[in-house]
């Protein structure tokens, strides 16, 4: 206690059993007696016990981990989590037997959406939004993407990229922000994609960029959204600008949206119910993340699954995120929706596991940071009381988290 | 502070907004501006607070609810809460590409459960169980069932009701015990299924109902299972022995389990995914109520929904709950459950809530007692941070339980 080692930040748990999900070590990267240290935040070492160079261990603040499980901390790379109101009235509504048109005129749909964000404070957005991330972090959650895309103008998305930018400080969590300006048409657009696409790549994205809003850029390419020649605009636009993008792809229909990201070199493609063999081979090429959303699957009863199988034969990486959001997919469990993917779409336990660790992070441009247990990264970790990481997967509205480290802390 | 009332047990819940969930109210039974006064743990008022008698705000030990909704305390009216180990490992095998036969082999099955519930003391499964009962309550669970059936001999049954009557010494929580011996086929059976009906009638029914272990006998009518005629021979003892009756019918196929369940005056017949018309109108006659458990459906993705429409139309009464188990239904939140009913079977709003509190208690027996706000029933209350109830259904895995009341504490 009080050694040179406590005074320089060296911290170590001990006495845990490691599923590191390092690239290459199979089933897990298990380590079944396993230690993690941690100097100021960073790993110096995870692995086993026996092997740990002595020097960490002396002086350290001892965490005796009583054969827990460590996980890397969960990483949601997938969220549209800052939004305001809720729509859980059209939810009663359509179970109601309304019809989308009924909802719609009822003034529902993603333009009720836009109307409450634009007239929350962004105080107001952080507080509403304050809840949704608690329960995240509840289940270990260390690092979350989240979206604009409800504002729809440029004082909106800034608005909603600011609120978004508040929360690291509000909570001990990395929050990465994306700018999907190029989400939905706003109503004052009166139905005039492409001079809204010029309003997007004109102005929005070369302001949000100058004010280093923005870590990425993402659009929604679909029937009942963007054209991929608008997306096509987005992306150059992001490209110039020097930001990374992704994708809303193939979620409805096959506009080859997974291609036209992997043509881009997007860290990710998302949703891909309609992704074809083409798309996922595109996708192998450059790298691009499959990111697989079953919230959203599941909550608009869709019935077409992603080529689960494809991208497993093409090589395609897969993430698992919650798609946070009050229109399609309100969930905030990222343990259930292992489970979904899992239960719905097939993925082991591996896949869940990897998809919302170290794939999410190769999906985030975060890989080198976070998302693995090994040594130089963030000492992101998650602990949970149990036998076996299956347990994350198979269970359903539980959670056994035992601890959660962010940063070291 | 300190008057008569107070030292008469007088606690009040004002400025508050009702869903009295009270039998033939439209909508909820919602009370806006509403007040509920308990004395000695009884609801003595629960409507609008212009409207109640000034007595019951003196000296009463009150609470501001500051405009939350109060539902009653949830009902989760069947689970097979109380077991040991879980079956991650062939959720694992299963997604890794076993068949069943595969997970047999290699132990699985609820074999497995038989296996490790014999295995384990009363403290051990009552210790295992209460991190499952504990998240049920964290959502406003006040009143649970528990079935056994994975002891399959005398002394196990017996072992696990036993463990289930100490879960409400442990917690603040109304605990129902069910004996479901004739759950399945135990391996020292060596197949032989009317033998083993044989014990359960002639032994093992009547010593837990002389020690008074069981509220309710249950049986698993199916092909894997046992036949109708199996399933009376155990209804007939229960009747004799005083015990109501409920069943796990028409689940995998139609035997017509239903039907039975309603010509033993059934409180419940659960699953139902295969019920026919028959059945629904025999239900209806006898006021047996339609458990319905999406749980396991979206578990072992089962595709054949239960019929709401003829439920609806016969006026067969729905209840909505976990069947928390290791081997079809991890599941342990109510609010989940109510969002699958919704999502997966097209359930209203209304119909979920009064799934898991009125129609809940009815299924338990215990509509006299629980299961809506009004004036001489328990005050088992849940207090709820959302604007609507349709946001209790609406969100996946959140939870936005203000307080939980039970028996007015
Ligand atoms: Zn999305
Ligand atoms: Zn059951």
């Amino acid at each position: 206690m009080g050694g040179e080692n406590e005074k320089s930040g060296l911290r170590l748990w001990r006495n845990a059993r490691l599923a590191t999900m390092a690239e290459g070590a199979a089933g897990f990267g298990i380590v079944e007696k396993g230690a993690l240290a941690a100097r100021d935040g960073i790993i110096v070492y995870a692995g086993p016990e026996a092997d740990m160079p002595a020097s960490l261990g002396q002086g350290a603040e001892t965490v005796d981990c009583a054969g827990r499980w460590i996980t890397p901390g969960l990483i949601d790379c997938h969220t549209h989590l800052v939004y305001a109101g809720n729509r859980a009235n059209e939810f009663e509504m359509r179970l109601a037997g309304a019809t989308y048109e009924e909802v719609a005129r009822a003034g529902g749909g993603i333009v009720s959406s836009v109307k409450s964000l634009r007239a929350a404070s962004e105080d107001e957005l952080v507080a509403q939004t304050l809840p949704r991330l608690d329960a995240l972090m509840a289940e270990g959650v260390t690092t979350v993407e989240v979206k604009s895309g409800y504002g729809l103008d440029l004082d909106n998305e800034k608005k909603s990229l600011r609120a978004a930018r508040l929360l690291d400080g509000e909570r001990k969590v990395t929050v990465r922000t994306t700018c999907l300006a190029a989400h939905a048409l706003p109503p004052e657009a009166q139905g005039d994609k492409d001079a809204f696409i010029d309003l997007v790549a004109g102005t929005i994205l070369p302001e949000v960029a100058a004010e280093k809003l923005a870590d990425a850029v993402d659009g929604f390419c679909e029937g009942i959204a963007f054209s991929p020649e608008q997306i096509a605009r987005v992306f150059d636009k992001a490209k110039a600008l020097g930001l990374p993008v992704k994708l809303h792809a193939d979620q409805l229909s096959n506009l080859h949206g997974a291609a036209l990201a992997a043509r881009y070199g997007a860290l990710s493609a998302d949703h891909l119910e309609y992704t074809d063999e083409g798309g996922a081979a595109a996708m192998a090429k450059t790298g691009t993340v499959a990111t697989i959303l079953p919230g959203a699957y599941y909550f608009i009863r869709e019935t077409k699954k992603p080529p689960v199988d494809l991208f497993r034969r093409h090589g395609v990486k897969m993430a698992v995120a919650t798609d946070s959001n009050p229109g399609t997919s309100p969930l905030t469990s990222l343990l259930l929706t292992m489970n979904m993917a899992a239960t719905l779409f097939g993925l082991t336990v591996d896949e869940c596991l990897a998809g919302v660790t170290r794939e999410a992070a190769r999906a985030l441009g975060l890989l080198d940071k976070t998302g693995t247990l090994e040594a130089g990264k963030s000492a992101d970790l998650a602990i949970w009381d149990i036998e076996r990481p299956a347990e994350l997967v198979y269970r359903m509205g539980f959670n056994p988290l035992h601890a959660r480290i962010w940063r070291g802390q």
